[in-house]
C-alpha cells in the first residue's frame, strides 16, 4: 500500500480534526501517524497525517477536506518520491559534504542536482559525487550580475528546496523575493538570536559564552531573522579561541542543517509567521 | 470552562481517532491538544486528549467512546485536581528535598501527604514542609515485617502515586504486586540498562564511561526492569571518583524524578508492555 | 594532612610553572590536582592547584612565590571552610530553594547568613531552614533608599558572596560598585547574550526558538554582560507558551546557579577581562 | 617556532611537574598548555604538555627527563605531523564518509591511507577521494584466512591507526594481540554498557530506552570492554523503531568516532589500565 503525507493548514475551529479524520476513513485511507498543533495567539490550525491506502482519487479526497474547513485551508497530499536540493556554498566543506554523503548513502531522502558557489574552492567535492558545480566567483560580476547568475543557475535546475550551506554572502530582498517562502534554508553558525551577522565564533569568543550553537533557519529579507527549525548546541570553555571555536561549531553546524533538512524533507515543518511548527 | 484529560487505550483499528473526536464534537467538547500513537509491533493505540468544555455528563461521553472502540478499550476522563503523593526514602535527601520544594512551591500538581523512612535520617527535612514523616527502620524488624509496616503506612495516605525517592531497599514481589502497575515510580542512579543493581557509581567508575545518568521508571518485580519514564544524562571524565560521579549523578537524578513525576501527574504517560508512551 | 587550594594568577612568562611547583615542592606540599591557563591574546597566566600537606608557614609559601613571579601577581592559599552566602530574591522559589536544600543536604560547602527580599513571598521557605529572612519592599522605599537598606542588610552578615538567585530589580551602579567584582553573582534566565533584558521567556517564545537557557554571571554595572561561569538549555519546541517556557526553564536556572556556585565556592573560577577561567 | 607535545606517563610521586617542567624551561622550551591528572586509586602520574621552541636536541631532553621520574617512565616528545589511518568497514558509509570528508578538508589531522571491506559496498566511497580500497569478504575465505588477509593488507599500509568503522565482524584475540593496546579504535553504536554485542538499536527498542548513544573505544580482547575515550547520546522516544534509531544513532555514531579520533590524534589520550585519561 502507499503512503502519503496530508498537510493541512487554516483557522483554528472545533471538530477540525474529527472532519479530516473521518473523510480520509471514509476513502478508506488508514491514519498511520499524525501531528496537530493549534496555537492558542492567533488561533492557527496544523496537521499532518501519515496515511496508507490506495490514493487513485486524491484530488477529490484534497476538495472534500477543504470543502469541510475554514475558507483559506491549505491542503496538500504529498507523496514520498525524493526530492531535489539546490546547494549555495563558498569555501567551506563541512555542511556540504554532509549533505553529499547522506544523499550518497541514502540517508537523505533527495537528490543534490546542483552546487552553486560564489568561490571555485568547493568544485573538487561537488565533483567527486558528480553533482555538476557551476562557479560566480564575487570578484568576477556586479553585485546585482552577480545574484542573477545565481538566482538564474538556481532557476535552471528546477530544485523543490534552496540550501544556503555556508554561502558567505548576504542575499539582497529581490532575490529572496524571487522565491515562496520556505525554499530557501540557511544554516547561521550561532546559537540565534545571540550574535547574529558576522563572525559569530569571534563574538563568542570575546563575549566568554560557555556554550556555542547553530541554527537552521528558512530565509527571509530579515537577515537570521528568519523561522527557526532547528538549533543545538555544545559547550565549550576559556581554551577556545576564535578557530578552535568554529572547528568544534562545524560539527553542529552540519548536523543542525542536516536534522532541519530531513525535517522538511519529511514534511514536518510549518511555517507559522516568523516561527514554524516542527512535527 | 473546564479542562479534562481524556485518556484512550485499545487495539488498533481504522478511524479510531475520528470515532472519538466525532464524540466529544458532538458533546461540545473542544480538543485543545491532542496526542496519539500507534504502536506497529502489536498494533495498540494510545490517544491523550486535552478538552474543553463542559463535563456535566461525562459519564455518558466516557460511555458512548468505548461502544465505538474495539473491545477492551480504556477510557478515562481525568479532572486535574492536585494528586496525592507517598514518598519513599532512605538517607540522601536531593530527590525528596525537589519533590516537596517543588509541591510547596506549586510546580508540582501534587501534594506530598506522607513519606516514609527505613532510616530517620530525613525526618527533619519532611517536617520543616510539614509532611506527616514515619520510619520503619531496617534494623528494628523482620525483612517480612518491616515491609508491611510500610505498605500499612502507604495504604492509611491513599495516595495516587508512590514515589521512590532513593528508598535503597529491595521490594518482594509481594509488596509491589499489592499494587496496581503504574503506581510505583522509582528513581535509579544510573542510565538503565547500564549498571543495573547496587552501586551503579562504583560500577561507572570502574568502567571508565564518559557519561554517567540516571532513570525513572514504574516498578516491576524485575528489579531495574520496569517500563522507562524518563532519562537523562551528563558528562563526566577521568577526574571523577564514585563519591564526585555520585555527587554530580544527585542533580540529574532529582531532576529526571521531577520530570517524570510531573509526567505522570499530566497524564501523559501509558504504559505499553515494558515500555512506555509518553506524550 | 589539611588540603589547601593555591590561587596564582599573573603576567604570562615562561617557567612560572615551574617556579611555582618547585616552591611548593621544596616545602613538602603534594599538588593533587593542578590546572592552568594562559591566555594567547592577553598573556595572562592562571594556576589553581591543590595542595596537601602542612601550612603553618603559609604566609611564607606565598611570600615565597609572589617573589617569582611577575610584577603583581595574585597569590593565595585558600582554606575548605564553609563560605558564607547571602541570597537576594524576589518571588520566585526555585533557585533560592535549591540553595537552602543542597547548604541543607551538605551537597553545597557554604552556609545561607540571610535571605534579602524586596518581596516578602519567600520568608516561609527561608524560615523553614532556620535562615533569616529581611525583607525591603520595592513599595515602601524610594529606590535609592531600598537599595541602601539592602546594601546594608548585606554588610552586617558579612558574607563571601552575595548571590541574586532571581532578584528581580536592576542593581545601580554605586550597589555594586559598592562590593568587589567577584562577589556578586547573578541568574539570568536566558542563554545570553541571547534575550537580554526583561522577559526572556517571553522573547523566546516570540522568536520561536528551539532551545532556552540560563546563565550564571558575575555581576557588574553593564547589565547582563558581566562575565559567565556556567551555561545550560534545554529543548524545547512549537507547544511552549511563555509560561510554559518559564516552567521548563527554572529547572535549568537553578541547575546552572547551583552549578556556578559550586564551582566559585571550590576557587574554581577565575575572573579574565569580562571572561572566566573555570578549572 | 616548532611546536611538539610531550607525553609523560609514570608512577606518581611528589614534585613530579616540577621536575619535568624545569627541565623544559632549562632547554628554553615554553609550556603553551599543559594537563596532568593522577590517579587515587593506582597512583600513576600522566601530562601532557604542549610545548614551543628548539627541539634539535630532543632526545637529550627526554633522556634528562627520564632521569628525574620513577622508574618505567614513559616519556615521548611528538611532532604533529600528519598520522596515517588505515579504516575497516562493513556496508555503512557513514563513519568511513565523516573521516574521509574531515580527512579532505583538513578537519582531520592524518591522511586515509586504505580502506578494508569484508563487503565491497564501500569501494565506491573510498575511491572518490582516492584512498585504495582492499575487499576481503567474508564469503570468499575461511574466518582465519579473512583475518590473516585484513591484517597482511592492514600491515602493508603501515598506519598509526586502524580505526573500525562500523566493522561488523569480531575479531580474534590473535588479531587484537598482532597490535599494540591503543592502535586499534573501534566505534560500538550503543552507550556502553548498555547493549553490548549485536543490534544493539533492537535490544534499545525492546527496552524502550528514552536516550540512545554511541560509544568510541580501544580494542581490547573483551568484546566492547576495552578503554571507552568518548560517548554521546541523543533522546529518542516511544515513536522510535529499530531502523529511525539506527538512523538517528548513526549521526552521534559519527560524531563519537570522529571526535574520539581527534583526540587521539592530537594526543590527548592515555590509557589507564581499562578506562582513559582524556586531556
Amino acid at each position: 500500500m502507499e503512503k502519503r503525507i496530508l498537510l493541512t493548514e487554516c483557522a483554528d475551529a472545533t471538530g477540525l480534526i474529527a472532519k479530516i479524520t473521518d473523510t480520509c476513513f471514509s476513502h478508506g485511507l488508514n491514519v498511520i501517524r499524525q501531528d496537530q498543533f493549534a496555537s492558542r495567539e492567533d488561533s492557527k490550525f496544523f496537521m499532518r497525517s501519515v496515511l496508507e491506502g490506495d490514493f487513485a482519487n486524491s484530488g477529490e479526497i484534497i476538495s472534500e477536506i477543504k470543502a469541510k474547513l475554514p475558507e483559506g485551508a491549505k491542503v496538500s497530499l504529498n507523496d514520498l518520491r525524493r526530492r531535489r536540493l539546490c546547494v549555495l556554498v563558498t569555501k567551506e566543506a563541512h555542511c556540504l559534504g554532509e549533505l553529499l554523503m547522506k544523499s550518497y548513502s541514502g540517508a537523505l531522502n533527495a537528490d543534490i542536482v546542483k552546487v552553486i558557489g560564489n568561490h571555485d574552492d568547493l568544485r573538487g567535492l561537488a565533483e567527486k559525487f558528480d553533482v555538476p558545480f557551476e562557479c560566480y566567483e564575487n570578484a568576477d560580476y556586479s553585485r546585482e550580475d552577480q545574484e542573477r547568475k545565481v538566482m538564474e543557475a538556481i532557476d535552471r535546475c528546477d530544485p523543490d528546496y534552496v540550501i544556503l550551506a555556508k554561502y558567505m554572502r548576504i542575499l539582497s530582498p529581490g532575490f529572496i523575493g524571487h522565491y515562496p517562502l520556505g525554499k530557501l534554508i540557511n544554516i547561521h553558525h550561532s546559537f540565534l538570536p545571540a550574535f547574529m551577522g558576522a563572525k559569530p565564533y569571534y563574538q563568542a569568543f570575546c563575549r566568554g559564552v560557555k556554550i556555542i550553537g547553530a541554527t537552521a533557519h528558512f530565509v527571509t529579507d530579515n537577515l537570521d531573522e528568519g523561522p527557526i527549525i532547528e538549533q543545538d548546541v555544545i559547550k565549550v570553555n576559556h581554551r577556545y579561541d576564535p578557530d578552535t571555536l568554529a572547528k568544534a561549531g562545524h560539527d553542529v553546524e552540519q548536523m543542525v542543517l542536516l536534522r532541519a533538512v530531513n525535517k522538511v524533507l519529511d514534511d514536518k515543518v510549518f511555517i507559522h509567521g516568523n516561527k514554524t511548527v516542527v512535527f
